[in-house]
């Protein structure tokens, strides 16, 4: 039996998490609505503690263990922006975060997880070393996994972003947020899905990485083999618990070229003057690429988050 | 005899231009407070319209206009924010605007311009050139010349930035801005010597375009010959209006490495996931650099702007 949050559970969660996270703010572009025909409103999780949404996840679960199961510390393997939350919630509550992470994994990420004091067992790169690393860990220090999405705690966390958007923004046509393992989509479909009757809530994937939307078609959860795209947070599969949350709660998922995706994201650099990283740019690709009805809506977007390399950008 | 304006010139501009100009956020950022012992509050002038403070002193310029002078529009020289922003403001009061810019400006810039509905004329990349063929377009025209900093308004536009993040974020020791042709360090520091009693101002300008540390350190005004900077915004020299402000109020004038401007300019994009201009970055270089003794301060930065091409990043 899988264990689901409801929307109680994500009260709970903001009132557990609001001292610790950044109520981040909500922008608009005149010239991007304009341009797309849309009114649109961008929730700036790029703005959040550690550059990304996955703080509000990572803080609920670490806030939410009892005392005896924090001491021993929290565990994860990840070498994206879950890592580096976790290793900051764990250290907002004095506990130690082991993370696993592959060894190939790019300096900045391993010294941004090291910085916020996450303690480190480098593995092999690949999903076995990390899982077989994982274990070993766990079973030397008893600490607890916070998995990046397949957690109820941590989907409760990721509900709160809607949350807030819906009660500074008021009502919305539609909400779009971006498809990876599916945490900030189960999270925000559970808070639109109470918080705005009738707001459809739609995801948006990379083509290259487009497992969750063939799941979605077909009914069966498909992995994600090879994914391939710059939108480096949605590379991961869905869970049995995301895709049970997401099948009910969710009204479509679309996908979005490279060349759309990069596209969204100069245009949001450009003209909102605010750094996004490519995943959070997927759901704007999806407009500008014409795969969502979004002509004259009010939509709600959720900008992921905000760390990329800026040696290496795509323009 | 030169115009000089004072405080009351900028209440007076605040009142006219706030239902146009965007009341920009200031920011922090714990990580780069952390990192300099400074703590530092930036103001947000690269959220403004067209990206940049120059949108103040433009509609303050504009909107001081007779009804005879406005119908026959507004006229000026540049190939920056202050083309972009003259006609903006233009065409916000219905009104032509006549901008005079080198062949030679990038395309970007060109666009923008003509984006706001500017009537661009050509001319070679010299001074003499601009200023001849101004001076033709203004006869042609009857255009009224609005000058992007050796202008009465627009030092009084651009004094509104300082007065906002003296309201909104309350007493400073110490307020920060770039210096270029010193329409923005005037109309600051006209603000700060009224409302933040004992607050220094500083300038910060690059050492490749020290033309207004030289004049301040030695009373005389040099011109900017041959300047070389990243920092495109900050090519310009002081005029005699607003060197006889800057002498006056300004407590001091330092130099920036261009090493020191770049890091600062990533510092701030990858830490508070915003993007500024290279001339915005100036001052907080010169923290960097260790040029000013800010230790311990509290110190607000005027961030001048964000527009750049992002195909040609310095990182």
């Amino acid at each position: 039996m899988i264990k689901i949050p409801d929307f109680s559970d994500i009260e709970r969660a903001h009132a557990r998490i609001s001292p610790y996270v950044h109520r981040t703010p909500v922008l608009s572009s005149k010239s991007i609505n304009e341009m797309t025909g849309v009114s649109l409103f961008f929730k700036c999780e790029n703005f959040q503690k550690v550059g990304a949404f996955k703080f509000r996840g990572a803080s609920n679960a670490v806030l939410s263990l009892s005392e005896e199961e924090a001491a021993k510390g929290v565990a994860t393997h990840s070498s994206g922006n879950h890592a580096a939350a976790l290793a900051l919630a764990a250290r907002m509550r004095g506990i130690p975060a082991y993370i696993v992470m592959p060894r190939t994994a790019p300096d900045i990420k391993k010294k941004a997880v090291a910085g916020y004091g996450g303690i480190i067992t480098f593995c092999e790169p690949t999903l076995q070393a990390r899982e077989t690393t994982l274990a070993q860990v766990r079973a030397d220090t008893g600490a607890a996994e916070v998995h990046p999405y397949d957690n109820f705690f941590v989907i409760a966390g990721q509900g709160t972003a809607a949350k807030e958007l819906a009660e500074d923004a008021g009502h919305f046509d539609m909400i779009m947020v971006p498809v990876g393992g599916g945490g900030l989509l189960s999270g925000t479909s559970l808070s639109v899905s109470r918080l705005l009757p009738g707001c459809k809530v739609i995801a948006a994937e990379p083509a290259g990485a487009d497992d969750a939307f063939r799941s979605f078609q077909a009914g069966i959860l498909y992995p994600s083999e090879n994914p391939k795209t710059i939108a480096d947070g949605l590379l991961t599969s869905l869970s049995q618990r995301t895709f049970y949350i997401i099948r009910r709660h969710v009204n479509d998922i679309v996908t979005v070229s490279e060349e759309k995706i990069v596209e969204a994201m100069r245009l949001i650099w450009e003209r909102m003057k605010i750094i996004i990283e490519p995943s959070s740019a997927v759901p704007l690709g999806a407009i500008l690429e014409g795969k969502v009805n979004a002509s004259g809506k009010k939509v709600g977007i959720i900008l992921s988050g905000g760390n990329l390399d800026l040696g290496k950008l795509p323009f």
